[in-house]
């Protein structure tokens, strides 16, 4: 009898837990029912598509429908919106332009996503007033570039500051929210020749970062003529049918579109409606092999919890990896190989225009102490390069440990573009993923060589100053 | 009473033990010996010199000698070289140009550093033949590039394919010895203009590395047009008072000058003489605090042993870093605190024209069974940058695990200079050194955004694929 892996929802986590199911167990059915016509695609790469490095939305997706089907033996249903779940009956109920599908399961997943989140003011649903959620979000937004531009044809811009550059410069727009979303919308519309106001409710830009890393990031915002506003709480979108103004609570600024960044929700109706249980997080709870409540029904992906490698808490880190993760371990899960895939340590890397920045674990002292941590922080700015070697720059790099132990809890790392922050905190992550302490960590055996970094790569010199503030 | 703690050689590894114990007890007295005029000196930035990249030697210099006396009260006695040590009356003899100083010590610190091999061939002697182990051999090799070069200045010269674009053309020349220093330096007088000869004795350059590493990096040689003679055993350097040719064991190839680039040799007589063992290595034997089978003697950096973090075997690894860690650690011990430092993983990075490379830990199949290791490599190609982003290149890792319990013994990257092969690295590193498996490597939940990598960073590609090799 042939068991049957549906799964709903063919993006990352979903389309990853297919196609390695699949290949495990080649006699298992895999059906994927996805309620759009996009599959397995880079959402992540929306903002470069936006700003005009990327040239199609069709370079965004990794494995196209066909290939699903022809090559991977995948029976992809796009066009089909999944409306009910029966875990008595084992079987989801799914909806397209033209029928409904009551299918059963052996094996169900549940990868339906995030949507991007819309706050709760006036003059959301203005024209010219976006978010960044989904593929065709990104057409949009794309086109509303070209048209702002003056041309059919979109093309792709010289990079560097933007409006004052350009004849047809138009502007000015506002982008709320200072996240990945928020600073990478800027970087797109600054370097389309667009004057470009930056609404943070908080304090600082990239709250999950240091606060070391947020002045660098804000910093280079402003030298790219960004208009980088904190502690501004948008109260209104104003306007007419278009928008008109971002309404703060101490200035209007003039607009004549806004980008929506505020962070996404996860996607758990669906599930909510067929009784699995949520997490306290909001997202859906599931155990370390990411099945939920219900047996033999998973949740992976920016839908479902996962648990944090530093605290051991429930959280829910909507990110591109572990989804890939967590849904290829399902694949793996239900083609007869149990597998974890794994905890989360909240790392995430962003560029802005031409600094870089990486963090990962945790960094917040409450956090930490709410953890049972004892937490310590210390931040260093070290060379990128042997300082006798005739290029690179500064990394900065801010270590949290637990002082008892000398556990490594987080890091936060920025640099110039190109200068190493990212693919250094790497080594940070290893560290948290290995319970490693600064005492451990300092003494890393790490690669060395002037054009790559001084003796002491910066990562070692944070250690050694963080290791003996704890001495 | 104070104590006194003396130091025999100035650079890495006595410099970071003279300091790092002068600022733990300010009470000690320090002294350090070297025989010299040169100390703490960045030698791993002499070929970026004689290249022309970097403008004078004294930039290589990190702390100056005034600065070690006057800022961190360290008693340096440059030109002085210790003759002799006497355990039992606990003092060292230094001879200067003006005077023989009988030295007493609480504890010693040898750190002496290691020697370029001069290979037992005939006409080694001849002018024209250089080796680059220190300060005066760099100045010697840049004014012979500058002598060649037609001009008493040297200039800094375009960055690019050699000889052929030089009207002041000089060559051939040739380099003996496939390693750091061998290619290093080929870069540096390719870059003049010199028509490059690299001889290499075995199959491959970069021995220590993966195959597929040393590959890439031979291809690349040979498109910036050094000529790269594998299995070329060199027989004599011929010529009459200056050398003429390279006389291999089947060819003889006309060059106007040599650099021996054949590998170094721990400076270990002073110890010998004062009945101090060594290891099977050759180098100084030491415990893991450096000390040396003599109370109170200790040996660190290039002179000296170090444990494997792989096999657990004494090493003879003379790389920058672990002679300043070791050096630190010694400095440490001797204020009061024993430290130890950490072992080593043989990792090194190079840097070749427009390539970058790292190699960590045990790649080599026979060392990892000597070990009692089950080995199993697997080497996968992946992009640096997300496949949609508009740069970056492929990134070749090649991993290498035990079998039985699919813990990580050694990894070697590759890729275009800046596409992140060599901070990759730190990844790998940091799993050797927490014995990892290759199954938790693949769940570490390394950063990513488009600009960076791909959603599965090439190490976690890597450990995937190795690990499924493993199941």
């Amino acid at each position: 009898m042939t068991n049957t892996f549906v799964v709903v929802g063919g993006d990352a986590a979903g389309m990853s837990a297919a196609s390695k199911a699949k290949r495990d167990d080649p006699d298992l059915e895999v059906v994927v029912f996805e309620k759009g016509e996009w599959v397995s695609y880079g959402a992540c790469g929306l903002p470069y598509y936006i700003k005009g490095e990327i040239q199609s939305l069709e370079a965004l997706v990794s494995v196209t429908p066909e290939e699903f089907r022809e090559e991977r033996d995948i029976d992809l249903r796009t066009g089909h919106e999944v409306v009910a779940i029966d875990p008595d009956e084992r079987t989801v109920t799914a909806e397209s332009a033209s029928e409904t599908v009551v299918q059963s399961y052996d094996h169900l997943l549940i990868a339906t996503g995030a949507a991007a989140v819309v706050p709760e003011i006036d003059g959301t649903d203005r024209e010219g007033v976006y978010t960044l959620g989904s593929m065709s979000d990104g057409k949009e937004l794309r086109e509303y570039v070209a048209r702002a531009r003056g041309g059919e044809s979109f093309q792709q811009p010289d990079r560097g500051p933007a409006c004052r550059f350009l004849e047809d410069c138009t502007g000015p727009v506002g982008v709320v929210g200072g996240g990945y979303i928020g600073i990478e919308m800027a970087e797109a519309l600054a370097a389309n020749g667009f004057e470009v106001n930056l609404f943070q409710r908080g304090d600082r830009l990239l709250k999950g970062f240091s606060e070391e890393t947020s002045e660098a990031v804000a910093d280079h915002l402003r030298e790219e003529d960004v208009a980088v506003h904190l502690n501004a709480s948008v109260e209104e979108l104003a306007g007419g049918e278009a928008v008109e103004a971002v309404v703060t609570d101490d200035d209007r600024i003039a607009v004549e579109m806004v980008l929506l960044g505020t962070g996404v929700r996860p996607r758990t109706a669906l599930a909510e409606d067929a009784g699995i249980e949520l997490g306290k997080t909001g997202a859906i709870a599931t155990d370390a092999y990411r099945e939920t409540n219900v047996s033999d029904v998973y949740a992976a992906g920016d839908c479902a919890e996962a648990t944090h490698v530093v605290t051991g808490e429930s959280v829910h880190v909507p990110l591109a990896l572990s989804a890939n993760r967590h849904g290829r371990a399902v694949g793996q899960t239900v083609s007869g190989q149990p597998t974890e895939g794994g905890g989360v340590a909240g790392t995430a890397a962003i560029k802005a225009f031409d600094v870089e920045a990486a963090r990962t674990g945790i960094l917040d002292h409450d956090e930490a102490r709410a953890a049972g941590f004892d937490p310590v922080t210390e931040t260093v700015t070290a060379k990128s390069r042997a300082g006798y070697y005739p290029e690179g720059g500064d990394v900065t790099i801010t270590l949290t440990a637990d002082r008892d132990s000398g556990r490594i809890l987080g890091g936060s790392l920025v640099s110039e573009y190109g200068e190493g922050a990212v693919h250094r905190s790497h080594a940070i992550v290893g560290a948290l993923m290995e319970e490693t302490t600064v005492f451990e960590l300092e003494n890393y055996d790490l690669a060395y060589a002037p054009p790559f970094n001084t003796t002491w790569d910066p990562v070692l010199v944070a250690a050694k100053v963080l290791a003996g503030s704890l001495r």
